[in-house]
């Protein structure tokens, strides 16, 4: 487990990317790849990623090549990506709908079994395919349902409330669309996707020229 | 110009989302804030926000503070981040109708002026706000409306060929939502924003102890 997390979080994101081409390269029967073919197609220098893979591969050499089975079962086993999630998404505006009514879609491996908001009204009439709840049930929900991870889109001014009865209710990793720099408790995992933020990125980076 | 553009990517980011703190901050009344104020609100220690800052402000210590007015304006002419920019959103699937929908609220200083969508069917009955053109027209359609950004949310398979069918238009800049590495020509800017990749990342974090 120590070893495990020694691994740098932009190191474990850049396999997770690895394991998604794996994927589709196994679909396509490409069953040998090497480390330059795999930074060819994520955008990533090949000496990367055999940097990366070594994190959790002791033996073979990047630069013969990867046998893609192995090394895709490798990274799966490493970082549990087969393991199945239950998910609740946490505020039903246009975007919380939109990724509830896919979100099964987009996110393989994670099932969404329950949707909150604070407009009662909503809650009653709302039709997104899995039970909705009043946000006022999110802690009780989440414990009986047995949901680990949550979708957060919910108003900025709301969300580390939210969270917080989440995580109260058991909820170990955040999804936060929202703006807010959510505080949590050690243990529970956050990945910020600040839309707004994002935008105002491109458009900087846009400005200073590409 | 050359000045500006030797700011590394993370930093600009950072000043991105400092200065949607300081805009905050100003409609709250603050005047005064100092780089562990600044730090402690974004999860990013008060020596990263000085060093920072000094890449687009030469005087002033973050130290004993920076005046909230000067610094958001100064953030704001680096990074062009009160221009307005003309965009399109491209693919009209649940993400897609939601981001055109929403977007003029989500991204402030975005004119979403068109959409476009493959299914010509999708194209004459849908009804999100803005006019929807099928995507053989989107070169033609970005070069007439003079469109400089794009919101991606076609199907993977189809991500480059509609990319370039923007870019040849005159897009400068695209917020990438598909989970396809696109290859651009210099001075187009593509920010990521790939969701299944990051439902990815949280569950191998979840799954090595948050």
């Amino acid at each position: 487990m120590d070893e495990r997390k020694s691994i740098p979080v932009p190191a474990a994101a850049r396999l997770c990317a690895v394991y998604r081409l794996l994927c589709d390269l196994s679909a396509q029967g490409v069953n040998f790849v090497s480390s330059g073919d795999l930074g060819e197609a994520l955008g990533i220098g090949a000496h990367n990623i055999r940097k990366d893979i070594s994190h959790i591969s002791g033996g073979g050499s990047g630069r013969s090549g990867y046998d893609t089975a192995r090394l895709k079962k490798q990274i799966a086993e490493h970082f549990g990506l087969e393991n199945e999630y239950r998910a609740c998404v946490t505020g039903l505006g246009r975007l919380g709908q939109a990724l509830v009514r896919d979100g099964q879609h987009i996110f393989k491996e994670l099932k969404i079994v329950a949707a909150f908001d604070s407009d009662l009204n909503r809650v009653e009439t709302i039709d997104v395919g899995v039970p909705v709840h009043p946000t006022y049930e999110i802690t009780e929900t989440v414990k009986r349902l047995n949901i680990d991870t949550a979708i957060l889109t919910v108003p900025d001014p709301t969300a580390q409330e939210c969270a917080e009865r989440l995580i109260t209710g058991g909820i170990k990793g955040i999804m936060n669309f929202t703006a807010t720099h959510l505080k949590v408790k050690g243990g529970v995992t956050v990945r910020n996707i600040d839309l707004a933020g994002e935008f105002k990125i491109l458009s900087a980076l846009m400005f200073l020229g590409g």
